[in-house]
């Protein structure tokens, strides 16, 4: 067992991807090395059988798989573009797989400059949550050579239930910010239709009943209406507890926004979706979970008269 | 058979709903009459068995039922509250069923004015398109006294699959609406989806598999995503022939829109969405399917290089 | 002096401007009659000169010019289209001015019917606010017969300082409402500027500075900016006390977007700012000063570190 | 005359600009030395009196100021920052003024930078457009030490007629991009306001004569309504042949929401205008002057009957 992948950036998702591939570590045939800037989520990953890193140069040292899971654009081109990062230190033809959700044009960027300094690299957004990292059931959007992922696949497989090829660099980013976009539209539309709803003095399950089963469905809306009391899967049972935070569906559809603009296509509706969630957060709401918005939208004032 | 339903406006919609109510005359027992204004859809429901009056005097003479589908909240302020109109013709105590989809306060206004001169009155939108309407596969959502639904329901059941009660009267309309509101968003959520994915290269029938199973999952986009060649079902295959026109999913917008304002609640991105299909409608898109906004949204600008 | 003219509505606008008529009567020749469903503002009117009538047919009663100011389009199709309203008691061919702010649409049925049932009627809705309507110094925007407009014009100029006849029936409110969009989204073009100014660190009254000099200038910029100790004339300076509320400001752009719609106009901006000032009032701001919407944009949250 | 100010970038605005200080050089005692890596205005400025440089690190050879203008963040990024760029080549302690419109961050980020490399740095767009640069008579909107402003401003007021500092690094940009993110907001006001009154019979000239007096009252409006025939100075008049065109107001009001975002701060209108400019330019109308977002907003089709 002398193959080593490298994970890095180990925090709410990171973690128990980790640590799903540290558990399987004999299956694989390969050991698992993990590493974060900040050390508490360390020893849980000791505990599932993983090794330790104490510096980004000792985890990818004789790592042939790297996996990295950081928050943002920034943080992905600097783990591996800066002085004394992976394109500095890694192996020469290790397979670069960053998970991180971040925008098109970074991930097509540092996955270029991979290129250039003689690495493979896959960008791999993964969606599902942190409840499907920890159950293994997310589901990887990834972009680059289908050869690159086929070698990777059996890891995967050990973190995830779906793997999706979704074509060159930056096209599993492109897939998976596509993707939220709606969800986050389609999360204000059912705030809206709920809010209107209530003041018309509509029964909510009455309104569920109607757009779970007509045009006006969605998942979200099925999954996640923002009224107590219609589905037990609803953060508004829990009083929005998340689930999805305001705060990464804001980010979210802002990278659906800053896609737009890379390639100068209008989205209007989008950026009007981004907006709501930008004002629920400048109004404090953005620990809430994305169904949440709902307070913004139906406000605290009462109906008129 | 002595009793008598009249039904006044046999359109697109209306005429199909009084050809299957009147193939199922013997039944259910009862004539059915009709009346439109427009003489061309008489023929077909003549063949189809219904009696014919030249006037809304006489359709409704004798008839302890009333159906009506026509356009707007006007036309049905107009049919039923003008002087010689329903309240001044109907007999005492019939049951009208408005089927056209309007304002939720115009359904109200006409229902207490029903109500004040000794009518019952149900609001009962349908959705389900004019293929639903003839294979009677319709939903009808229902506002006003259960016992009265009841009452008609053996005829409802003739016309369409699925019966909702959604409360008291104008719930039918807010139920329609406030489902129809989250289909139009998300139709144009769709639709810069896949046109944010188009240029930055990503496979639509990628995108497509992602979005239809995961948390960007809409009826509309599952149905008819605004690209040719994906499924079956999409307009798109078609040049956009409607379907359900962008006109009339303006219509439904501005309704909901309408009862967003009559009950002072912000509904921003049912807003956004409205003006964009009031865009299209401007841009001469109006008679295209709903999905064909994509058209307004693309564009016909080149990507930038 | 046998000519009376009568004043229907004396409430915060309609007040001072009837107030104003009666303080000339000498100079005009003709009584001021006033009456008003609410008895709170008669004491005032009776002490600038006006008499008071107890009802409305009292008020009408040998009028042959009569002024109206109410609240809403409802209101004035009551007024003047009700049984026993203005149609049914006034004096045959007398002058209606109706001074309301209301929908275009409205304005124009109104107006039609008057002409059908022998009347005149010119439609002057007024800006400037009260303290305007107090000094005198009002503009009134008139659509309807020049001819008109000219008999009653000396009268007009007795309330107000600028007289603008603006084309045939209802082309007066169409000119206020075109006016005031503009208005409503500049202040929150304005608003949104001063919040993302002040995040990034810039002084505001540089940015003040800026605007009110180049190609952001506006008129509500310039005398109403959002943050206080800039200019005297802002409404920060004194915590957003209006002024203009937040509702009227709501009331207006949902005129504009009601004029659109009767037109079936695209108004994505206007429509967006409308929103803004429905999200603010559903938040609890709608009494305070239109630049108030600030509060809203801004938020409650820090930037960022 | 020892002295030498260096300018890089002499296209349509830093062409004019250069040119201006070249005529200046006895007056103002230093030489001007110009360089592009496109030739094509080389010319003019040599007939000006400028030496020109043919690469970038002879014009800035032996410079004590030095100029630049060019289209956008990353091309400032660029010419600064890579290898063989100002800051590798530059003398040290030369002052350097960026004339770009770009976006907040990248100024800042720059300007840190260039302090790190023994330079000092002051961010300085301006406004007026190519008319105002040839004749000296632009706006210099200006971040950085006001020492170095001192510096530098007898230059400056050789180019420009009006000079605003702004507070530190950055606050140049962030003066213009407020401003203009209200131009821009108040441009699609103002065609949404005459599409509106066109359609409703409104005589545009009367429109005209309410908004610029009134509360409506706009910059843009007052000096560039969408109609011709109003006032001379309107694009209308030429076709919407620009002035400033829409691709370049999408460029500002796309560096507005990135200031947003930048802070998080929402900023919905502002959105939606980007949006409304993102649009017209998929729409084929990027070459129009922004007056000419008119076009879109109107569309093509007649007002219903």
């Amino acid at each position: 067992m002398s193959e080593v992948s490298a994970f890095i950036g180990i925090g709410r998702m990171g973690g128990p991807m980790a640590r799903n591939l540290a558990r399987n570590a004999n299956t694989l045939g390969r050991r698992v090395r993990v590493y974060d800037k900040s050390a508490s989520a360390i020893t849980a990953c000791k505990d599932a059988g993983a090794d330790v890193a104490d510096s980004l140069s000792e985890v990818v040292d004789g790592a042939d798989v790297i996996f990295s899971m950081v928050p943002a654009g920034p943080d992905v081109r600097s783990l591996y573009m800066d002085e004394g990062g992976i394109f500095d230190t890694a192996p020469k033809g290790a397979l670069l797989i960053d998970c991180s959700t971040i925008d098109v044009a970074t991930a097509q960027e540092v996955a270029k400059a991979a290129r250039e300094r003689g690495f493979r690299m896959l960008d791999a957004p993964v969606s599902g949550g942190v409840a499907g990292a920890e159950a293994a059931t997310i589901t990887f959007m990834v972009g680059g050579e289908a050869s690159d992922l086929e070698e990777v696949r059996p890891q995967l497989e050990k973190m995830g239930a779906k793997i999706v090829h979704c074509g060159p660099s930056g096209m599993g980013e492109a897939a998976k910010i596509c993707n939220n976009m709606i969800t986050g539209i389609s999360a204000v539309a059912v705030a809206e239709s709920y809010a209107i709803g209530q003041r018309l003095g509509l029964d909510p399950k009455i309104l569920y009943d109607v757009v779970s089963t007509s045009s006006g469905q969605t998942n979200i809306g099925t999954r996640n209406p923002p009224i107590a009391g219609i589905v037990e899967t609803a953060s508004a049972n829990r009083d929005f507890e998340p689930g999805f935070t305001i705060a990464l569906m804001l980010k979210d559809l802002r990278l659906s926004q800053a896609a737009a603009k890379q390639v100068d296509q209008a989205s209007p509706v989008g950026a009007a979706a981004a907006e709501i969630f930008a004002l629920a957060a400048n109004s404090g709401l953005a620990h809430l979970d994305t169904a949440g918005v709902f307070k913004l939208i139906a406000g605290n004032q009462p109906p008129p008269k």
